[in-house]
């Protein structure tokens, strides 16, 4: 399989991508912010303009209504004996304040060089329609796929919406049956240097709260006489991490821990990363974590337990003279295949309870998990994957994160078919923040790779 | 020394006793607010309806200007060779608020059964005015005072007023020369039974700030790379004391504190004090303090080292998941002769530093100190007050508490004198609360209580 065998549709996308950033920019231009209410119209109008662009494809396509906004979902199925792609995306976007740091209308899209500056540039309109454009310049040239697809694109991403959770565990794998899912929202692990994503972690978030007297105490008149919640607090949380070595201390903790493969532990170690300029970007005094791993190992593959919030007593400015009737504090642990969420949220319950001293009362508030993930690396729909991405820039690295994105175990538990994160983004995309970006060249280039996607899936023997 | 000796006091403050409650209910309808700068010129009008009381006993008198309220001086120098005795008191109060809940007008006295409740009828108007009306009733039956008197009565006691503390070190033990030194602004230990307050603690107060990335990170892109500042704040202050004997950990921390002698060991043993009541009325599930000490002695004559507040990262409703940039504590110690507070805060620094784990920054702040005191309880003057206390109700029981009066180690310090903490009051008498309370009977026994006194130290040989 060779690129001439896309050159046809690569020639087409060279000829007409001015075009496609001008349809990009109108995306753009629709504030479909899911979190604030009063931007709902602009949500559904959002979703609305990409079923359209859909059906102007060339595919069936349709809105589907949820208990929130609603899923856009596409579909080309002409391609019989063929694989079928299921490509996910994100139609909504963050809010965009604070206004006064950017440089233009955040929904008024102003190319500078090389970057498209909007709100959801690249988080994650301007990646996901890349999908869509890839497929439409296919069915342009040739009037047909190399592959079946489909397309599910959901409007509340960014307002924890559980639309497309329930959407999919309902579907059972029916609509949304597949061979690999494409998503593309994420970033590359360099310029120029794709990536594929194979590890998430996941997670337990739970809340301790620990107290004591029925009302904050005079730290004089009863000082030493009561047990203080915020000293047993500060207890119980030095006894979850070991300050030397950094191992977390729950018995159990680590007994389904899947260790780093050779192979992986090979791989990250040759990945360019400036352990220098890494701690200099974040601005601690020096870099910790377990005990015999690397930094790249430590965030992307095992276990943490990081304090998220403390907090309880007196915290405003100066000297108050109290004994704490409660203080509290946020924990979470991601976690790493295969690690269960459940069961790390009742080890930590357990163990926190066995060492409770005495004279407090204790709760522990769990508040969600997730599903730590690791995805298929191998297979002809990953090769076929790795080497489109490679044919428009280089051979990806297959890298893990210490992120946590509940719909990919989803996808991986209910369709039980490879996930394959393919980030356009770079680093320095602003994503969340003001004069989020999307660099042009990485647009152009993720059409190119998908086009590549196709026609090498669609030649799978 | 019988009670016979007082007889023609006694006989008049019986006869007078109501036109004194009238003057004290006078003494009440002036709000001195001293913290509220609304009150301003109230507090100057008490300061002077003071000083004119002082006058029309026959004592020499005057308002001492301050940077702040100004202090009311009195004094009656007729016993040459005699001792002399010091009185403090204030004569500002507490706001007021919330008012809803009071029964009446903070400010128009109401007398109900034995209690007389307004604003600072305890605290400290109604218990300090029973030192001026013995003098004056002594110098109306007699012309003349068996002993010395001093009066030193400040405005901004709960305002935290500096004025009187630079005063004492100004003067030098001047104006204010003194054999001792008589402060009535606590309670008896119970009702019947009068206490001398011989102990108070000192203080240490620091404040514990760990800083870690220079902003709050992604606790999944970032966790277990980096030290967080959460979980190493939570670190050092569990190795500031042992969970499981009280014990604090802080090497010298005890070096200089000054055993229980075995007198006070026997006499707090003695007193009536339920320990179940205690642990009810402070809804704790269990008692907890220093291995090897009751908690009479653990909250009256052992320090402590209790965390007052505890603040930093996301402490919110809900999860958010981060990397808290930094998270401070604010931590007390409460200390006991002869432990010095600025030895104390030295101590503290050096240990966290030297536990301090990597990765993170240190900051300890210091709020302030004060010096804990222990007050002669031997001596003729204070085997005098003793008997005064015994005269009207029983034989006082010594008694030490956990919080600090600064004045009085100022005094104690400056002066190099016995302080008298003669307390009239009760433990209910709602102090700093809606509906404070004086009981009348305790406003008549003080009275008496300071008419024996002055009796009893013009016997001294």
């Amino acid at each position: 399989m060779s690129l001439t065998d896309s050159q046809d549709v690569l020639a087409r996308v060279e000829r007409e991508k001015e075009g496609y950033l001008e349809e990009l920019k109108d995306y753009l231009r629709i504030p479909s912010i899911s979190t604030d209410p009063a931007y709902r119209d602009e949500v559904l109008r959002c979703g609305a303009f990409l079923r359209d662009k859909m059906l102007q494809a060339g595919l069936e396509a349709e809105l589907i209504e949820t208990d929130g906004h609603p899923l856009v979902y596409g579909e080309w199925l002409g391609a019989p004996g063929k694989p079928t792609i299921l490509f996910y995306g994100h139609y909504d976007v963050q809010p965009a304040d604070p206004l006064e740091l950017w440089r233009h209308d955040p929904f008024e899209p102003v190319v500078e060089g090389d970057e498209l500056v909007a709100r959801g540039a690249t988080d994650d309109k301007g990646q996901s329609y890349a999908h869509l454009k890839a497929v439409a310049a296919v069915l342009a040239e040739r009037g047909k796929l190399p592959v079946n697809v489909k397309f599910i694109v959901e409007g509340e991403e960014e307002s924890g919406g559980e639309a497309l959770e329930s959407f999919v565990r309902q579907d059972a794998g029916r609509k949304l049956a597949c061979d690999c899912v494409v998503i593309s929202d994420s970033a590359m692990y360099a310029p120029g240097q794709p990536s594929l994503l194979y590890g998430l972690k996941g997670m337990t978030y739970v809340e301790l709260k620990v107290t004591g007297p029925d009302r904050d105490l005079h730290s004089g008149s009863y000082g030493g006489a009561v047990a203080n919640p915020g000293n047993v607090l500060a207890y119980l949380i030095a006894r979850l991490r070991d300050a030397e070595t950094g191992k977390v201390l729950i018995p159990g903790f680590y007994d389904k821990v899947r260790p780093l493969a050779d192979w992986e532990r090979e791989e990250f170690a040759r990945l360019p990363f400036d352990e220098e300029a890494y701690r200099r970007s974040i601005g601690v005094p020096e870099l910790f974590g377990e005990e015999g791993y690397t930094t790249l190992e430590r965030a992307w593959a095992r276990p943490t337990c990081d304090v998220n919030g403390i907090f309880g007593g007196y915290m405003k400015e100066g000297a108050k003279t109290i004994i704490p009737s409660w203080c509290g504090a946020k924990v979470s642990m991601r976690l790493v295949p295969d690690q269960d969420p459940h069961e790390i949220a009742r080890l930590f319950e357990d163990y926190v309870r066995s060492i409770q001293p005495k004279g407090v009362t204790l709760e522990v508030i769990s508040h969600h998990g997730a599903e730590p993930v690791l995805i298929e690396t191998e297979g002809p729909l990953v090769e076929a994957a790795m080497a489109a991405m490679a044919d428009v820039w280089k051979k990806p690295v297959r890298v893990r994160e210490g992120g946590t994105i509940p719909i990919v175990s989803t996808f991986s538990k209910v369709l039980g078919v490879p996930i394959l994160l393919l980030g356009f983004g770079l680093a320095d995309d602003r994503l969340h923040s003001p004069n989020e970006k999307f660099n042009v060249s990485n647009f152009y280039g993720g059409i190119r790779a998908i086009v590549r996607l196709l026609d090498r899936a669609g030649a799978i023997a």
